[in-house]
């Protein structure tokens, strides 16, 4: 039985984007797609139907944190994840090897693993690839990543380098350990913002032969321009044939640049961390509700948009609820960034269908669509 | 036209407790009812969808809190509390008397009304009957309440009747102001936990003739037994043929043992504010989600309910979701303990029907379902 197959329906002849469709053992995905993140197993303030009526067709939830808590064989001892957390359709799991440079303590980095400190109790962990496999694979993601060594941003030439050919060797490591053919494993491309370092992890993983492509160490800290270099000097050596994922972005105009050079997945904490912020996204630009000019707005937060909350509720209200720090507040404002972005990956997609994705940017543009 | 109608459609021939149709400006609510309480505009992490999908007919929310923020001005600009909040089913708003009492700072009653401190930022405001009913009237619920002094547990006899005088008092200069139509107005019944104070305002406030009479200044503090007591000494001095509404009550057993005493509404925090602990009714009694017993206890937070939280999540889960102080936990708790309790409620509805309450308290207390 096969259960990942991925096929490019077509490329916009205007701007040379993808138009995809990723089956999974849990449903399709229609890509250029937008996963919403569901750290802990659950995308912060959203029932799995609210992330239904949003329009989500798969989400991401983080290794790290569940391995934590609540531990991975518990997931297991649950049916696993989509069974633990009420979500049918396809989930992606990272493989926690951001988070282990970026929100653990005190990390040891070796030949063999990471060695760190939870961020919760400060309990000594060790990740090797063949564990993270494990847990992953205890986890039961429709997609498991690759463990990888994220370099930060800046880093010196020499250390990008290092952590580059280790996440290689890391990533043949973690093929030998996956054993699990209904979970497919995607390699993650290193390689910081060195243009060669990049086109080398492109080919070396591509000669790997996984069944896709995490573009990793970006969107952490360099340059919009940057990262978008980036992604023009790698992709000529990324197979055609795979999907491609630009991990932890984006913004709406990274989620448009990022289609315009080639990529087929996103996923970003953005749209549900804003919201909790009282900040929305809008077909206008954004909005931060909790502002006084909102006050006596009774108009939605965007008029263009079909959500529950733009249906039936006013930027006033919402601004009350920012204000009276009530929850319903999370969740309006969640409920709308996600069905935005969502809503923005359909366009994008038909306009890819219609060989109009550099008219959609101009629209887009022109809007404020795309400004945060 | 008329407005509002109260129909006794039956009492119980077992336990005497009655069966009501109450029909508002924005439909029918059976009684007995239990109101979940939406303090700031809003039933704490429940959309008004989530309400429905509970069973809600009527909700309560504060005119305390809601004149203080965001202010009945700007409620009143944008259509009133329903279209605010996006609720179209009945509103009963309460007078901000006992939240005068028992919230704000530095209270100095006056024969005219009370000055007091917000909560919020401190600044000085004076409540009196008439304003209350300014602000009650902008707020524009179906159902209004009459201005009171809420005595706190213990009180002294002549604390008590002079308390209780007053609200009587102000319940008349209410009755002078209030004048929208298409809003009921309740008086209150007071005087602590004496009964021929009790005895005196059912009668005082009968005489005033109020289209339905709330009893306050009950369950703050005193035994159960001395609630249930005084109910039964001014009960006979009710009205037979207007809503009687037992205000700030109750856990299961009271909801119960109220309506064995002819109560026809209540309202209650308990249910959302324990549920954002992590504790749940069921009909096996109360379950702290947090405990380590329900880890890996992958059944639903009662298998009897058939709320969206457990048709579709495990306690093993939700537990994870307390823990990791995920605001989907309030959400599913909540939502349960609402259905839990209006659920309640329909059966109770049922049992007067068919003439058996007194057989459903036995069932109740035998499964533990009253217990808290």
């Amino acid at each position: 039985m096969q259960y990942f197959k991925y096929e490019i329906i077509k490329t916009c002849k205007q701007s040379g984007a993808r138009l995809g469709r990723l089956h999974t053992p849990h449903g399709v995905v229609e890509t250029p797609c937008f996963m919403p993140v569901g750290t802990q197993a659950t995308v912060k303030a959203m029932t799995p139907r609210d992330l239904d009526d949003a329009g989500a067709s798969i989400i991401l939830s983080n290794t790290y944190h569940l391995y934590m808590r609540p531990g991975h064989e518990l997931i297991k001892s649950a049916g696993g994840l989509h069974s633990f957390m009420c979500w049918n359709k396809p989930i992606l799991t990272d493989s926690g090897g951001f988070q282990v440079f970026s929100l653990a303590k005190m990390n040891s980095i070796k030949e063999d693993g990471v060695e760190f400190n939870s961020h919760i109790d400060g309990s000594r962990h060790f990740f090797t690839p063949e564990k993270v496999m494990e847990i992953e694979q205890a986890l039961g993601a429709d997609i498991a990543m690759c463990f990888d060594e994220c370099a930060p941003y800046p880093s010196e030439y020499d250390y990008a380098k290092a952590a580059m050919d280790r996440t290689h060797r890391w990533a043949a490591r973690c093929k030998l350990a996956h054993e699990r053919e209904d979970q497919a494993l995607f390699g993650i491309v290193q390689g910081s913002t060195y243009k060669d370092l990049r086109i080398e992890s492109a080919k070396v993983l591509s000669d790997m032969d996984f069944t896709g492509y995490g573009i990793g160490g970006l969107s952490v800290g360099e340059p919009k321009e940057v990262m978008y270099e980036m992604l023009e000097e790698m992709m000529p050596h990324m197979p055609f044939a795979k999907p491609r994922y630009l991990m932890g972005v984006g913004s709406p105009d990274c989620l448009l640049e990022g289609v315009l050079r080639g990529i087929d997945m996103f996923d970003c904490v953005l749209q549900t961390r804003i919201a909790r912020n009282g900040l929305a996204l809008t077909s206008e630009g954004k909005r931060m509700l909790r502002n006084a000019e909102y006050e006596r707005d009774f108009t939605p937060i965007d008029p263009a948009c079909d959500c529950y909350a733009c249906k039936n509720f006013t930027k006033g209200y919402i601004r009350h609820l920012v204000k009276a720090k009530e929850i319903l507040a999370a969740q309006l404002i969640t409920m709308h960034n996600l069905r935005f972005s969502l809503n923005l990956m359909a366009k994008i997609r038909q306009a890819i269908a219609e060989d109009r994705l550099l008219d959609l940017k101009k629209e887009l543009e022109a809007s404020g669509s795309l400004n945060l």
